[in-house]
């Protein structure tokens, strides 16, 4: 992608940095997803609607749309239930190398809390426990309880200058 | 802060979860922020007002205030530059345990880009490769320039229920 920095900056306007999505973009994505414990969490602050980001786990419901735990006391709770855009980011960096080159995922999805009533809770909390067997120390609490994030769309880094947009579809959820 | 599920539905208005700033508690963030190699960014997507968190390369400033190097070709940049309200989170989780029970620092922001004319871009050149030499590759390319992060507030979560508000000055920082 790049040159050098003259030419760059002449041609800047001319490039589009996102690649057509295609199978390994497909495929790359979906293990980014479905691998990961933890997750970015982005939310909208409610006090000042300024984008706050907070650590969660994640883990995924049996079609594979990302699901987290959360607690009720935390800031990142309050804000979903006020705002339920969001965002996640998964993906770790290796231990090596630059940071910048490992691939990563941003999702931009919509959250909707499950409550302990809904028929789909009991088999989601056994799915969970089986992914993060140390939530057994909380996951009963009166205050915690799963949401579900639906997937809007997102964007793929594959690496230096390897950028895609996804659909659902491409995450093979129906959206 | 647990008990037992059922005391926690009924007292659950009445938990305040954050705690006391204290020395350990500055201290502790303080080393998160000057420690972190990355963070996720999360920014207002232009075309949505919705969050996106996306990863990017942090440091800090010579007065500790957190630093990025950006492409203008990345969502992020854009996003930043129609709107200056973000976040970092910082803080790795170590490879074994809880993820949630590793210390972790989110920070409000708001992004200040610095031109290549600034008086300050040559220092904050050389101090930025000392701390990430890998960007050697990159820096200087028309498209790559940096942020400084002016925090406004920060929370910090010390580790399950551990949670703490802190200021700009309770970093070290003027604010």
């Amino acid at each position: 992608m790049h040159s050098n920095p003259a030419q760059d900056t002449m041609s800047e306007k001319k490039i589009d940095p996102i690649r057509p999505t295609d199978a390994e973009a497909r495929s790359l994505a979906k293990e980014l997803l479905r691998g990961a414990g933890f997750a970015a969490l982005g939310v909208l602050d409610p006090e000042t609607g300024s984008p706050m980001v907070t650590r969660v786990a994640i883990g995924t419901d049996f079609d594979g749309a990302p699901v987290t735990l959360v607690s009720s006391l935390s800031q990142h709770t309050t804000a979903l239930r006020a705002n339920a855009a969001c965002s996640v980011l998964v993906g770790e960096p290796a231990s090596k190398g630059d940071p910048l080159t490992h691939p990563r995922l941003t999702v931009q999805c919509k959250a909707r809390f499950i409550s302990r009533e809904d028929p789909g809770h009991e088999p989601l909390r056994e799915r969970w426990l089986a992914h993060h067997p140390k939530a057994k120390l909380y996951i009963d609490f009166g205050d915690f309880g799963f949401v579900r994030l639906e997937v809007e769309r997102a964007f793929l880094n594959g690496g230096f200058g390897k950028a895609y947009v996804l659909t659902a579809a491409d995450l093979g959820l129906t959206g």
